[in-house]
């Protein structure tokens, strides 16, 4: 199972809609890192709105993934984590540093737009 | 396995990027009448890009869910339409009649935002 990543202008859009098992959240990984090289995207968002629990795991390929996407020049928002999904991150240690965060997906485009206007 | 379904604005974005068996096709069909209902959506783009075979039971059920969309007040827009696919649709004798298509899904997402504009 993979998750689709689609292309909008020079930003990925990305929407987990159900629980990653530890082979789709390393699979998706790598498809997102790919995706970045060969579409030269400037931006992705990921939204998170449908998970609605974490496991430590995916919580680190989770904070991999942002720091990966950076090295590769793309600024990550991610929008919609939910109350018990913070939670976890925060007692897991894990920072997202400099992460641009949003409510939901439009939000979260805006942001990146804004962003990447600079 | 569900194909994802993201909300934009007024609009849900799908990007279909695997080959679909009969049964995800089905409840994919299931899954955008709910969403847009759910989210009284007004428009939809599906990305088939990446699908450069579909057999005569896909291209029913793709036919079928944009009549249905329609019927419920949401205008389709169908993007990245392959040779392949278009050659069989066509001998099935599934004529989409009144659909939007484009090249891809940031052309689709302009035109249908031209569509819902006027």
């Amino acid at each position: 199972m993979r998750i689709p990543i689609l292309k909008l202008r020079d930003c990925l859009l990305i929407s987990i809609q159900w629980e990653l098992d530890d082979q789709t959240a390393l699979q998706f990984q790598e498809d997102l890192l790919h995706k970045i090289h060969q579409t030269s995207a400037r931006g992705v968002v990921i939204d998170i709105t449908s998970i609605d629990f974490i496991d430590s795991f995916i919580a680190k390929v989770l904070g991999d993934v942002i720091n990966m996407s950076k090295l590769m020049g793309a600024k990550v928002v991610i929008t919609g984590i939910q109350p018990a999904v913070a939670i976890t991150l925060i007692e897991l240690g894990i920072r997202l540093e400099d992460v641009v965060t949003a409510l939901d997906l439009e939000n979260g485009l805006d942001k990146l737009e804004q962003e990447l206007g600079d």
